[in-house]
């Protein structure tokens, strides 16, 4: 189907095969599916992948689907931002933090604009952005394998997409703090007790109950379930531009930070000599 | 007592006996009770049962009690709009949808701008506004045989009573959109977890441990729970009146679309033939 | 260290020895801590006391420490306001009622501006404003021997601390009107559970486990911890300097309301026949 190339847009499209695509991007049953497809990095985000995730969300928006459904291949459902996209700018840290706070704020907004409901499928482990995006989604089921990491502090950085807004909305602050500030992990059941999570399923039966409920859900009609979502974010969408915007701006700093800088050399060291 | 008067207002004061009466209210022990008393219908909501609260909440936010409290007659608290409120409409739905969107949007703001505690006893199945109204209420005492049900997109409607923002402000976006938009039926305990009801009792001892506990309450000093309620109010009721009346115009055209009118008719079909 | 000074400043530092202070300010391992002192009274907050917390802020908010604690000596964490501040007043009610709204408004205000990470350390009971408060922290540890108690709407009085609008964003009207009007006392777990506090430890390990994991909070990186909560504060900062300063005028009319006036009398009278 069309949304399959959507994905690729203009880039990779002659170089790699849909096998090798680390963003895929399906549509059947009326939903939209968008896949992080990259196992042997623990689904990690390239740049790349911001802006192939970009298309996907501006092509479903407007395709037939009636809702959207995020997921990971493999273990994981998406170990965060990939660091190496600092660390091998190939013009430095300065050009890859001004760019990559350009694209960051995109990315997010892509999400804070999307009309259908968005529904996360967390099969595993969930790290950093792919995490703190949560606040922006309309459903998430997690398996009981899932764990929710946002790690920031850890790396000398801030929190991002609006997650220093939507977290204590959704969580209060005593609990939105521990995780955004002092980088707690949350098992999948913690996550559900304070909010973030829809439902949780056992892992054997996770996939099967999922995509029973979510394909049910899809046959709803669909204008409902489009103006009850924009009459539950309009009240908030200027609001969420702009905590994004300054999220951005203060990340952007941030990431030339000696304080960063130190914290990300050794995260990536650690894990080149593993 | 007056109050008992004050429920008719110029409606049926004259034809109606108080035992035949859809909407009885009493006041006793600083406690003004307004009791959904219709329970052939499961206590479904006709226009004229609408006036009538608008008329009692009135009436209760001057008479000398304390408290106010809503509860049903029967095995379900309220199953919602009465639908034959739009099928039976004797001059059609376009006149229907119009009369109602301002009668709706008459009947939340009397909610919106109740000055003293209010709350609910659900003693069983709510459904539709009945339990979109409960985000304005103050508090929420629920019978272990109550459920919360919000059905809007499988009748191609959209949610009302402001819960388009106090659903997400209380739950979080990820638990409100599977009761808002998926129609997800909640247990009491669910309903209790997700902070929408504030405690749940087993049936066979709730009205006792229930109206105890209230009758102890509405001794407190009333001025200091009224100033209270006002502080925590004050903060949203602009936002409150700007939602509710957004949301009873989307329901006005919402109304009259296709998909709402088929969900309609087969809803009402289904039932006659039961 | 220069931190336990602050905290006398110039009242009693000539008068007082360390063990005899009502608030006990120490500063080691990253960690400021803020003790209420005076177990003999429940650690009931004297104006003196009021003062001398508003100076350890001032003065643990530019010190080389990364987090400040809040905890009590004894059983209980803090039994709240004194209400001999009102009963004992040289200068009779009316000008304690004034004093003592800026004094809450400047007290509480230097909460809303701490721009470290704020945790509070709750060993047992509290009462009254050490609760409302902890809206305004960023971390809640308790014991399962703590509770959580308001009684407000008992003592003739109103909500203070900016808890008539955090408390129903953090737990939704339902729960926070139980608590602000009603004056139900929750135990640790229903606090937990209605996100008011972080995590409940068993008694037995509760102040080692605390300790542990505060010292190592203390040692990320301070610039993104504070980054983080500047961002997740100031979307709401001037929302909280205005209901703050609500919240004390109203109050200051209370202080001097009959149904006020009455209930602290019977509670003061009460105690001093025991």
């Amino acid at each position: 189907p069309s949304s399959q190339a959507s994905s690729q847009g203009k880039h990779g499209a002659d170089e790699k095969t849909q096998e090798s695509k680390n963003i895929v991007v399906t549509s059947e049953d009326g939903i939209t599916k968008i896949v992080f497809n990259r196992p042997a990095k623990k689904n990690a985000i390239t740049f790349q992948m911001y802006q192939d995730i970009i298309l996907a969300l501006k092509s479903a928006s407007t395709d037939n689907s009636a809702i959207t459904v995020f997921t990971g291949t493999g273990d994981y459902y998406c170990s965060g931002n990939d660091l190496t996209n600092f660390t091998s700018a190939p013009n430095g840290m300065e050009e890859a933090a001004r760019k990559g706070a350009v694209l960051l704020r995109e990315f997010v907004n892509s999400f804070i604009d999307f009309p259908k409901p968005l529904v996360a499928v967390v099969n595993g482990p969930a790290v950093g952005i792919s995490v703190t995006l949560l606040g922006l989604f309309d459903a998430v089921y997690a398996s009981d394998t899932a764990t929710f990491h946002t790690p920031f502090s850890q790396l000398g950085q801030t929190s991002e997409a609006c997650s220093s807004y939507t977290f204590p909305k959704i969580m209060g602050p005593a609990k939105a703090t521990e995780m955004l500030l002092f980088g707690k992990k949350l098992t999948a059941r913690e996550a559900w007790a304070q909010g973030l999570v829809s439902e949780v399923f056992p892992e054997s039966t996770f996939e099967k109950e999922v995509w029973t409920r979510l394909k049910a859900y899809a046959k709803l009609p669909p204008n409902s379930m489009r103006i009850s979502k924009e009459l539950i974010r309009k009240n908030e969408k200027e609001k969420l531009y702009a905590v994004n915007a300054e999220e951005c701006t203060i990340l952007q700093a941030k990431w030339l930070s000696e304080e960063c800088v130190n914290a990300i050399m050794n995260f990536v060291s650690r894990k080149s000599k593993l």
